[in-house]
């Protein structure tokens, strides 16, 4: 009997996300288990043990633990190619990637909630509104060369996938986005699709109910 | 006539070394522009219309100018296959990816120059080896369930090309490697490669002739 895949997550993990959303396009059934941040429970032994990074996302796929969104990404895409998340052109396909690494290498490691907290309080909300704006203006720029309905032409892509989630953090540490059409019309046409509105935040089963209203 | 690739680098970027070690190991021959990053050269603008992230490396290659480090790695292997840097079983290649993400998103991005930069000079240097020494312990967590003779099985693959550069940086800012028996031995292994060799940063063309007898 194949087991059902099983994600660790974290509501508000944008790297989660991410995965989140790839296996909801291709249409993969999973199961959640949160792993709760702010309560360190990513640095209990028996998650550390599956997981030497003590980060979220981890998926156990096909009897294997595997850590690191973009490498879940690149695997569920060679496992499971129905619903592409690659273009077929390697130009094109490296301008997914170029844009997966200008998120998740250049923005999120930058504003994640253990670079915050190395932070005095009151200066966390400027740093990662800073930074997401920045990261968010190279995007920008990049998706000048590269969008047509999505990042990379009109098909979503893990560009997609990933740019989305850091969206969430963008709103919500009040970055100005009017310099941003491109990254606003991607925004507005992956709301409605349903992989994506099934791994926002708000619907996560430990986001908290008093949170669950938001709309960003 | 084909275009030789070129290669934007700077003799200092471990980003820029992940690339010009697969361009070795797969024998493409490129040419090398140096964009000094201390002068700020990745700003002007001529650069930054080619590369938005006025990063390095920029490869242009196949009439494609291809940013991102781990995005150029993936499209080498992809348009090149032969002397491949990815294993052919997807969960190995998952484990590389995870090795490259645990570097490239959780290490190299929060000890790069852009960053140092925002730090008062004396703490630059702690800051880059803890961050560097934390990053490594899951590095070498990681090999404990992955290393053949390299990072992941017995055959060089992109984890490597990442991880070797990144120790630059651990010893030019003194990190203990007392610690990591995998990476030491995969590290020693690897600098009898020429591919490695080439790629050195004092065997780059811009490594000031002082610098250029250092062996770390």
């Amino acid at each position: 009997m194949e087991c059902k895949p099983v994600l660790y997550t974290y509501y508000r993990s944008s790297s989660a996300a991410r995965v989140a959303i790839a296996l909801n396009y291709k249409g993969i059934d999973y199961e959640q288990i949160p792993v709760n941040l702010l309560k360190n429970e990513q640095l209990a032994e028996t998650y550390v043990s599956k997981n030497p990074s003590a980060l979220v996302p981890l998926l156990v796929i096909d009897g294997c633990e595997l850590s690191q969104s973009v490498a879940i990404l690149e695997y569920l895409e060679e496992t499971r190619p129905d619903a592409p998340l690659l273009p077929k052109d390697p130009a094109q396909r490296a301008h997914v990637r170029a844009i997966v690494g200008a998120i998740c290498c250049d923005i999120q490691p930058l504003q994640n909630l253990r670079v915050l907290r190395t932070l005095p309080e009151d200066q966390r909300p400027e740093h990662a509104r800073s930074v997401i704006a920045r990261g968010l203006s190279v995007v920008e720029a990049m998706l000048e060369k590269t969008a047509g309905q999505f990042c990379v032409g009109d098909e979503v892509t893990f560009a997609d996938c990933c740019l989305i989630p850091q969206l969430i953090n963008a709103h919500r540490y009040g970055v100005d986005m009017a310099h941003f059409p491109h990254i606003n019309a991607i925004e507005s046409k992956t709301s409605k699709l349903e992989p994506f509105q099934r791994a926002h935040w708000t619907k996560q089963p430990d986001c908290p109910a008093e949170l669950s209203n938001l709309t960003f």
